[in-house]
C-alpha cells in the first residue's frame, strides 16, 4: 500500500519517541527523572475542576465551531489587559495551540513554500509544515551565542520567492530565549515590508524572568494583515490535559479559511471550554508565584550544568526550556544508554536529543533539550545524574 | 497575502453555513426547528460527568499520544463483544472521529490522489480529502434508488490508477443507507482485489432499525493491510461534546504513520477520554431505548416526507439522517428563504441543503439531509412546517 510521502518525510516526536526505553528502564526498577517533555507540574488552578462540576446540561453537545462565547470572552478580556482590542471574530478557539498552528499551516502553505524559522525549533512545527506540502527555511543559530536569531541580515537572508511566512516562538520552546521589544518590531518590519505572514507562537508569555513586562507581537500596529497569533492554556495555567488553545488574527481572509477547518472538525471538547473560560478568572497576579518558581529552577539548571566540563548553556530569558551543548558525540545514542545502560543507586535521566529540532542535516547532534519541569530538589538530582551520566558514558570503552 | 490552493477550494459547512441567519431569525422572534445538525436530543449517561467528577489529580496533564490505556482497553472490549480481537496498537484515540478521518487522509493521500466516496457524502469528508490535496472521486446514486451503491459494476468503474482507498459510511451520513453483510463483502472484496485502502466510517453502527446484528467490516478476515475504521462516542453515547474517537487499522504502517501526528499534536484532551471510558461500561443494553426512539422518528419523518407532493424519499434503513429531494428549485435558497421569509404561528425549520454533499458539480441542488433528532411532538411541528414552507415558497411571485 503507498503511504503519502508527507508522512514519510515526517518524524515521529523527539519528546516521545524514548518512551518505550523509558517504560521498560522503569519495568527494571529504575528510578527516570524527565526532562523531556514540558509537562509542567504546577497544580491546575481548582476552578478548572470546579467549573466542570458545576456543569449541568444533560445532553453533552457539540459547540459553536469557533469555540464557547464565554471563552472568547475570556480570551478578549485577558488580551485588554495586555492592551489589545480584539472582536470576537479576530478568535477562534482550537484544540491546544497545536491545531491551531496546523490549521495555519494549512491556510497559507502547500507545495513548494517555505516558512522561515529559527533553528532549533520546536520539532511539531515540522510535522504540520510538512504536511501541508511546504518545508522549513530555517535561521541558523549557535549555542555559543545562546541561540540569538533577531538579526535583520540572518532572517531576510532566509526570504526568497517561495517565502510565505516568518515563524517565531517568544519565548521560546526549545532554547528559551526571549525576543526583547526592539527585536519584535525588527521582526514585524520585516514580515511587512516583505509582504509575509508573521506567526507567534506565544504560549509562554508569562514565563520571563527578568522583570519584563508582558508584550505580544499583537501590540503593533499595522500588522493586521500580517499577524496570526497562537495561544493556549496549556502551560499559562498548567491545564496541557484541557488541550485548548486559540487563534488570533485580525486577517479576515485567513480567519475564514481557518473557520472551514473549524466547522469540518466540529467543534472543541465542551467541558475543557467552559472549564478554561474559568481559568481566565484567575486574578492577575495567579502567575507571580509560577514564575518565581520556575525562575528558580531556571537558576539551579543553568548553574548546574555551567559547571559540567565541556558543556555550553548560555542563561536563557524565558519559557522553561533550555537547549545546552554536551561533550558527547550522540545525544540519541547517549540518551538510549543513559536509559538501557546506565544508572546511579536506581536513577536515571531522560531529555530530548536536540537533532530533531533542526532542519539543517547533522546539526543539533551534540544538543539537548531540558524542560526543567522538576521541583527543586529533583532538577538537581537530574543534573547531578546527567553530569554522571556524561562522564560514565565517555569513559566506557 | 497568499493562501493555499487546497484551503480555497474547501467550503464553509452546509450544516452550519446558514447559522447567520438562524441567529437573526431568533432574535426577530422566531422558533427554528433544527433538523440540520445530528446533535442527539438523548441524555449522556451520568456516569460521563460523574467520572469527571471523581478525577482526583490536581495536575491536569498531557495524556500518552495514543490515547490513555482505560480508554484503550474498554475500546478493546467493546470489539470483542463483536468477536473482534484488536491489539492495544490496533488503537488510537483521536480528538472525535473527525481527526481519525483528517489522519487518515493525510496519510494515505496526495497531490492528485484520488478516494472513491458514494455521493451524497458527509461533507467534511471533502475538506479532509482536499487539504491532503487529493479529491474525491464520487460513485453516483439516485434519491429515486434509496442512494444505493453497493454494485460492483458501480464501484469498479470509479477506480483508477490515482485511487488509493474507498470510504464508506456505514449506517450512512447523510443517507441513512445500511450495508448488507452481503454488500459490505463486495466492498471488501473489491478494496482487497485491488491493493486499496477500505475507510470504514461506522460511528452510527448501533443506529438501524430492521433488527439487523451490530456489524463492523473488521469482521471480515484478510482485509488486516486494507482496513481503517473509524468509530467514536459521538453519537453511539451522545456525547459529541466529548470529542473522542478513535482510529482502528491492523496496518502496521499505518499505525506507525498515524502516531507521527497523535505525536505532532500531543494527546488528547484528559478529562473527555476518562470520562469516555466510563461509557463504555454501560451495559450492552443500554443503547435498546435509544435505538427504539430513533426507530420511532424515523418512521414518523418517512411518512410525513412521502405525504407531501413531489418530495422523493425512500425509507433509510439507519443511522438518524435522511435525503430528500423536495419540489423547489434551489435548496439553499429555499433554506435562507425559510430564515429570511417564512413563519407559521412564529416557528420556522432549518435543514441541510443537499448540494455540499456531492462532488459532481450540479447535483444535490434540489435536496436536503434532515437529521431527526428531535422529540416526537417538535419533529411532526417540524416537517408540518416543511410542507408549509414548500407550499409557500413555490406560490411567491
Amino acid at each position: 500500500m503507498k503511504f503519502s510521502s508527507k508522512v514519510q518525510r515526517c518524524g515521529l516526536s523527539p519528546m516521545r519517541k524514548f518512551h518505550p526505553y523509558a517504560v521498560a528502564a522503569k519495568a527494571a526498577g529504575k528510578r527516570v527523572y524527565h526532562l523531556n517533555i514540558g509537562q509542567p507540574d504546577i497544580e491546575t488552578p481548582p476552578v478548572y475542576f470546579q467549573a466542570i462540576r458545576d456543569f449541568s446540561q444533560k445532553v453533552l453537545e457539540y459547540t459553536e465551531s469557533p469555540g464557547i462565547p464565554a471563552l472568547i470572552r475570556q480570551v478578549r478580556s485577558y488580551y485588554a489587559r495586555l492592551g489589545v482590542e480584539l472582536s470576537e471574530e479576530d478568535v477562534l478557539v482550537t484544540t491546544g495551540g497545536s491545531e491551531a498552528i496546523q490549521i495555519v499551516c494549512n491556510c497559507i502553505l502547500e507545495e513548494g513554500d517555505e516558512i522561515i524559522i529559527p533553528e532549533p525549533f520546536y520539532p511539531n512545527y515540522n510535522t504540520f509544515v510538512c504536511t501541508a506540502g511546504a518545508s522549513i527555511h530555517p535561521i541558523p543559530t549557535t549555542a555559543e551565542e545562546g541561540y540569538f536569531y533577531a538579526d535583520r541580515a540572518r532572517i531576510e537572508a532566509a526570504v526568497n520567492e517561495h517565502t510565505r511566512a516568518i515563524m517565531v516562538t517568544s519565548p521560546g520552546n526549545p532554547t528559551g530565549v526571549i525576543l526583547s521589544r526592539e527585536e519584535m518590531r525588527l521582526i514585524a518590519d520585516i514580515a511587512r515590508e516583505r509582504g509575509l505572514f508573521l506567526i507567534c507562537d506565544e504560549v509562554y508569555r508569562e514565563f520571563v524572568y527578568g522583570g519584563e513586562e508582558l508584550s505580544s507581537m499583537i501590540q503593533f500596529k499595522g500588522l493586521e494583515e500580517n499577524l496570526i497569533l497562537v495561544d493556549s492554556v496549556s502551560k499559562r495555567f498548567s491545564a496541557c490535559g484541557a488541550r485548548i488553545g486559540v487563534l488570533i488574527s485580525r486577517n479576515r481572509e485567513l480567519m475564514s479559511h481557518a473557520l472551514k477547518y473549524c466547522q469540518a472538525r466540529l467543534s472543541v471538547a465542551t467541558l475543557d471550554q467552559v472549564a478554561a473560560a474559568a481559568l481566565y478568572t484567575m486574578p492577575p497576579d495567579y502567575f507571580t508565584a509560577t514564575r518565581e518558581e520556575y525562575k528558580r529552577r531556571r537558576d539551579t539548571v543553568v548553574s548546574k550544568l555551567q559547571q559540567i566540563p565541556g558543556v555550553v548553556c548560555k542563561c536563557p530569558g524565558g519559557a522553561f526550556y533550555l537547549m545546552a551543548k554536551l561533550p558527547v558525540d550522540d545525544a540519541d545514542k547517549f540518551q538510549q544508554w543513559l536509559l538501557t545502560d546506565f544508572e546511579d543507586h536506581g536513577d536515571t535521566v531522560m531529555f530530548a536529543p536536540g537533532e530533531a529540532f533542526y532542519a539543517t542535516p547533522g546539526r543539533g547532534k551534540d544538543e539537548i533539550r531540558i524542560a526543567y519541569v522538576l521541583k527543586q530538589a529533583d532538577l538537581e538530582r537530574a543534573m547531578d545524574l546527567l553530569k554522571l551520566g556524561i562522564e560514565a558514558y565517555n569513559r566506557r570503552g
